[in-house]
């Protein structure tokens, strides 16, 4: 399979993190970990030259495929390789990082497992470990990275010191190398305007709160990722656990918030969700922000009964395939901004109305 | 029947000159005819003290409803019976102007043939006749009311002088005493941006702009009423004669300007009557502008044929029924401007729905 029909089955394919499990998925999107790990004895990949990292790189990927260490390992993607649109599809699906978006040489990416669990080559660091899971979900994202790395590291001699843990490239990830999060949908917390104290708690436990996209995209369609900030003084079961407790509390003030609302200012929640249903089924021109809001209003409307015909899944995937890659890609031509916006509200409106036209028969 | 049974009847009626009647009634939706007359060797009532004002109405009524010359003369008011919110309703099915429904005593209104024929008793002159028909047609409602005032200058002695004309209060109604003007709905030259050019070219006919309630009101839901200025120095047939031919070419310029964005930005009006639709069939709270203005472009949505199950009727409808007094008088209760917002969502919401589910069956 070329790279075109890799990508095209990507595309294809609904996100499979993104399926709804039961597991507090009305309010928490997907549990996702990262492990970083280096490999003893060579350079990091931000100083290694070209021909080093593209020897590193082929190592590591020949190691990871024969070893049975991912369940299905189906992709492969070398990103100087690819397009600078296919790498911006792999971000929008989570797959890549931005740095790796960048396609240094000698960089790649493993996807495994459905999109479960996939390995970045020669990002910051040697391997980057990662799996996600829907719903709030983060032990048994654990058990599973914890397989993978524990069966690589068998086969791959990882840089790790006996005071300090698993060295990394960046110091901030020196000791466990972990970086777990959970995606919330808060809109609960946003329209009864508590978010603001909500996040300064977070914060002040010495958690991260970030957007869909990383750093600098906070709220937009009230989602939030919260993740840890420290990686070292900590077991990686410790930081999974004060992460799950913290993330419950906040899935029960979020609850506690929509049915307030629905309690004192029904008709705030009814007129949110309402326009913003109207605003997805009827436009012809939608700009990203104004459909993640949109959307973020809709699923809150799903997750209160409102629209019997629309299911959390559909919605979930919008969220992805409404991002500029993925639209461009399924249009199958170049597109500008306006052309976008009205591919995106043509996608939007035809997945409701389909969706609605399949409730009633 | 008493004034409460009188406004109620009022109320269930859907207004007689709103009726659409194939005369460009896509984008004029009503033609207007005032005329101004006084009593002879009567003080005009701005000078007329509380007891002689009292006296001109109750002549001026007994003489008007003894004459026949209105047809089917259903309803009278006196103004100062009324309830600040009766008035109101008044002025929002534009019977009285917003000088009567201040309620001087000695004021009155009678209306007739539906509400197609009034006349308002003690406003700035002692009758003020009115005629509103529905489209375009300023010739059907000259014979009317002039059929009307030939009929009442046989009763009543108007004041006229030979030189001067019809004699009135105020010195810009001399002469004439008439008042003629046409309401268009133009939302695709404000669409198109052409709207300002359109009106100054108006002006500079020597025509009056305004919006929906008189002056102040313009561009609200695209609503414009375009009036001659001056009564002296043309015949009545002449004024009319000038006006309808403005408003021909500003109908035609109107279509123009649809046909041109259908065909080179269709998408500007396909996401601008979309959206205005998803608003008004899934808010919960609806400001009167933003209603309005919604409600103005899913009328030309309905012209151009992109919601078969919704009528121009209803629609124009909505653009009384959505207004404070009506809304107030339809709850049956005092409403807060939220509560009114809210209101105003849950009839335009209930109305659609009601159109939309009659087509299906």
């Amino acid at each position: 399979m070329n790279t075109n029909e890799t990508i095209n089955k990507l595309l294809a394919k609904d996100v499979s993190w993104l399926e709804p499990d039961g597991n507090h998925d009305d309010i928490a999107i997907c549990s996702r970990i990262r492990l970083a790990r280096n490999i003893e004895g060579i350079s990091f990949p931000i100083v290694a030259d070209a021909d080093q990292r593209s020897e590193i790189c082929d190592m590591i990927r020949t190691t990871v495929i024969n070893s049975e260490c991912l369940d299905k390992p189906e992709m492969f993607f070398k990103m100087n390789e690819l397009s600078a649109l296919h790498r911006k599809l792999l971000l929008e699906r989570r797959l890549i990082s931005n740095e790796l978006s960048g396609a240094p040489q000698g960089s790649a990416l493993i996807v495994a497992d459905g999109e479960n669990s996939s390995i970045m080559i020669n990002e910051e660091d040697h391997l980057r470990l990662q799996v996600l899971y829907p719903g709030l979900d983060l032990e048994q994202a654990w058990l599973k990275i914890s397989h993978i790395d524990d069966c690589l590291s068998e086969r791959l001699a990882f840089a790790y010191d006996s005071r300090l843990g698993y060295l990394t490239s960046c110091p901030s990830n020196i000791g466990t190398g972990i970086r777990a999060s959970v995606m919330l949908h808060l809109p609960g917390l946003i329209l009864s305007e508590q978010i603001n104290a909500a996040m300064h708690g977070i914060r002040t436990l010495g958690l991260t709160v970030r957007g869909i996209y990383g750093e600098g995209s906070e709220n937009h369609g009230g989602l939030f990722q919260i993740s840890n900030q420290s990686t070292l003084g900590e077991s990686e079961l410790m930081i999974i656990e004060r992460l799950t407790s913290v993330i419950r509390q906040l899935i029960t003030h979020e609850k506690n918030a929509r049915v307030m609302m629905l309690e004192h200012n029904k008709h705030i929640i009814l007129n949110h969700v309402g326009r913003a249903y109207g605003r997805l089924r009827h436009a012809f021109v939608l700009g990203i922000e104004e459909a993640l809001n949109s959307l973020s209003a809709l699923r809150m409307g799903v997750d209160l009964k409102m629209f019997t015909a629309l299911d959390i899944r559909t919605i979930n995937d919008l969220f992805i395939k409404i991002n500029p890659a993925h639209l461009l890609l399924i249009a199958g031509k170049p597109l500008n901004d306006l052309e976008q916006n009205i591919k995106r509200a043509d996608v939007v409106r035809e997945t409701l109305r389909r969706l609605e036209s399949e409730a009633k028969n």
